[in-house]
């Protein structure tokens, strides 16, 4: 009976394959006027594969299975993801589903121009909308847990508010003191050295070479250029990243091709045997990005890394010839509190998380009250990182995510960081990272991370990837302690 | 009745969009390694939109439909056009399809390693066997008709072999021996003042250039690089081309570009009525090929066209300072004796094709006999063009159209250029071509194409674009006539 099982799980995947060449498409190539065009037919093809995720028959089917205790563990795993997403989907009537979905292109709509004007007042009956269904759904879908510890877990399989608060603790604790510390010793720090005009055709040979160094290998991969960066996996042997460039700033593009690369490579690395199947597909948001920002930061910001690739930077931008290795990294290291998530650094951007972190939760168990959040926003920021925020576009309409109903994301991303410091801490025991990156043998870490994270995919947990990887369950400390070493460190706090 | 079809129409649409995207996707970015599995998903998608295109309800839908007299223009042709594909699907059997299918599939396979090594006998037995399975395909589908006679119909409506060989004796007789003597005179255009290296930046921003002045727009399209150049239509206000460049030759990626322009501006001229519908899908070759002709030779090799961009040109590539603007249009327009059909000039072209023409009659009339068709090539390549084909790679191996079984499609590439011809010798009466070439206003000459060609797609027999645009059927006398007048006078024959 698996099979009936397994050849649908094709189909799907034919189906999700159009869908995900469509959407890169739409994102990097397809033209401004025929947008009209494409979105009346995705809209029909994923409503195509919504009916074949949603078929009666295989629900049945899985039903039956799920009774059935001769299946291997990766079959019931199996059997046990799409269960859950087709009970989620009956927890709504198909009306209610089309006026959810309604309310969110609308609340996205109504968004994109609040932000440009920084009018929070127009979005805010939408955002307080988004929030009652939300809270709607989660009863419906299941009346046992909360809300939020509801949303929590469904981007980030295991998780929960008790989980969170004691990882978010941590970071109120003893992050954000350091930030302000860090903030009084700027002159430590001179991160001007990097300025000057990097001409863009040199910016993508030197991305190249960076790639190349990582082991993203052109016959397996593709990158282009997109106003903001994201991978796309085709397939294991057919993932796209892209990224954007200034012409006043090689941070900007080169950060966002390693963070890519290290979602990319984690997509490459998955097992043939998962290949098309719904493992590969729901990694959590949090493993995912754990690669994402082991790569960016406890990599491509390592001293060690750029003792190879510094040298090579420094021929194709002359005027960085005066500035020294040294001076390189810790510039690409500095810390300094902004207003802005996806520009901010790897001290200061727990922070941002935080925020976001308990304004959702203060919403969803009523102790925060749903009007004027933008003030409560604001003072956490004041509180947190020390700032004052100047309007709504650079506070709480900066991101998309809340346009779209999507609640108990944003901690997954802390959470990825958090992930990455531990496994890091794991590799270096088994590893002689230093060594690897500055003899260009990159490939040795993308080894050891295919056999430690990458080849399941979600075949297993966050938990049991975490225990294969470094021994032990999630232990904040790790990251705690990393950032308080390294930055300490950087601008001699004692 | 005929919204069941309209509706029917939207659902193909959606697929052939997924499928078209997939298929531009994979000519110009897909890795290397990702083949197999895109490929088994491709297939999958393709059965999926085979099924909805033969669905045995619609089938009945446009029998009745067939016989209803109310129906306006319009609907009878979408009718027509439908039941002819039906009709066709059904003159085999499934197995029999699945046989063919492996047959053209394999016989693509031999085709490119007997091209690699010049062995035609290899190839030899699957060219035998797919002669003779159209032959068959042909009495199922209509045994009323010749074989070639139905598969020229396939391409041309409307075109049979009677018409054929009036326009391929005229050819014969008139341009076959102007070819012979231009070859005599080959001193009177030294196309040597255009060797020199031109950097592939200031290559693709000329391209760019052209692609502007041809009134190509951004908005509604985009250009890359391939292989094979191609234009690939997602829908009207998506359209798509690719070219390749060579860096010592100028011409190469130039006359590419312009050609698929004229492709892409047909496709983007069509109705805003008939977008998504049969009649934007099944414009014939021979009419499709007229608009990419009448860009690239008619008006791309055209005097006052370059009377505006050749000081562009000249601007990027210091070296052209010292060839005039007259010598640049003759070398551009230089005509030699070659073996290979796609590198041809304007005036041998023709004789590639008909040296294909009388090989694909002769084997279907039985005239011909199947072996050694290498042999008969040779000698027709030495009969037209006066030239000693040197291997079976620069002769019958250098298409790939065979392998694929597609017979009686290359009469429909000469008649594209003759149509040409007489549609520019309408324009003329009617525009100021000169004028609007040099002034830089292209636009004019789009609107009058637009208006007299490119409006209706296949609502349109190709007679009847003929007629609405220039007053009469085909005529192949504008073509010849435009031949003479052109090589006679750049190679100064009385």
């Amino acid at each position: 009976m698996i099979n009936i099982i397994n050849e649908w799980e094709f189909k799907l995947s034919a189906y999700l394959y159009a869908l995900t060449v469509i959407g890169f498409d739409n994102h990097t190539i397809a033209s401004k006027d025929g947008a009209d065009y494409r979105n009346e037919r995705i809209s029909f093809l994923s409503g195509e594969y919504y009916n074949v995720l949603t078929d009666e028959n295989i629900y049945k089917t899985l039903v039956e299975l799920n009774k059935d205790n001769s299946l291997n563990k990766k079959d019931k795993r199996k059997v046990k993801l799409y269960l859950k997403i087709f009970k989620d989907a009956k927890a709504l009537t198909k009306e209610e589903y089309v006026e959810y979905d309604k309310l969110t292109l609308k609340a996205n709509d109504v968004w994109e121009n609040a932000r440009e004007t920084s009018d929070y007042k127009a979005f805010e009956p939408y955002l307080i909308k988004l929030f009652e269904f939300s809270k709607y759904i989660a009863k419906k879908r299941n009346s046992n847990v909360s809300a939020y510890d509801l949303f929590l877990d469904d981007y980030e399989e295991g998780m929960n508010i008790d989980k969170y608060d004691e990882f978010f603790n941590l970071i109120k604790e003893r992050i954000s003191p350091l930030v302000k510390e860090v903030n009084n010793k700027q002159d430590l720090v001179n991160t001007n050295v990097l300025n000057g005009i990097y001409n863009l055709d040199k910016q993508i040979k030197f991305n190249k070479h960076i790639m190349k160094y990582l082991g993203f290998e052109d016959s397996w991969s593709y990158s282009s250029v997109s106003v903001h960066p994201f991978t796309t996996s085709i397939s294991k042997n057919d993932i796209r990243i892209t990224t954007r460039y200034k012409e006043d700033d090689i941070l900007y593009s080169l950060f966002s091709t390693i963070h890519e690369v290290g979602h990319g490579m984690f997509e490459h690395q998955l097992s043939d045997e998962i290949e098309g199947t719904i493992f590969s597909r729901v990694v959590t948001s949090g493993i995912h990005e754990s690669q994402s920002r082991l790569f960016e930061n406890y990599l491509g910001r390592n001293i060690s890394f750029w003792k190879y690739n510094y040298p090579i930077l420094q021929k194709e931008f002359d005027f960085l010839k005066n500035v020294t290795l040294d001076d390189f990294v810790r510039s690409i290291n500095a810390s300094k509190p902004s207003f802005i998530r996806t520009e901010a650094d790897e001290l200061t951007y727990p922070l941002h998380i935080l925020v976001r972190y308990e304004i959702e939760k203060g919403v969803f168990d009523g102790s925060i009250p749903l009007d004027n959040l933008n003030e409560v926003w604001n003072s956490k920021m004041k509180e947190y990182l020390g700032v004052d925020v100047p309007n709504d576009s650079y506070g709480i309409l900066q991101d998309v995510h809340w346009s779209g109903g999507s609640f108990g994301y944003f901690p997954a991303y802390a959470l990825g960081s958090a992930y990455a410091a531990q496994i890091f801490n794991a590799m270096e025991k088994e590893l002689d990272v230093d060594n690897l990156l500055e003899t260009n043998n990159f490939n040795e870490i993308n080894k050891w991370l295919k056999d430690k994270v990458h080849n399941d995919g979600a075949l297993l947990t966050p938990k049991e990837i975490l225990i294969k990887a470094t021994n032990e369950e999630f232990n904040p400390m790790y990251y705690i302690e990393y950032l308080e070493d390294k930055y300490k460190k950087l601008y001699e706090i004692k």
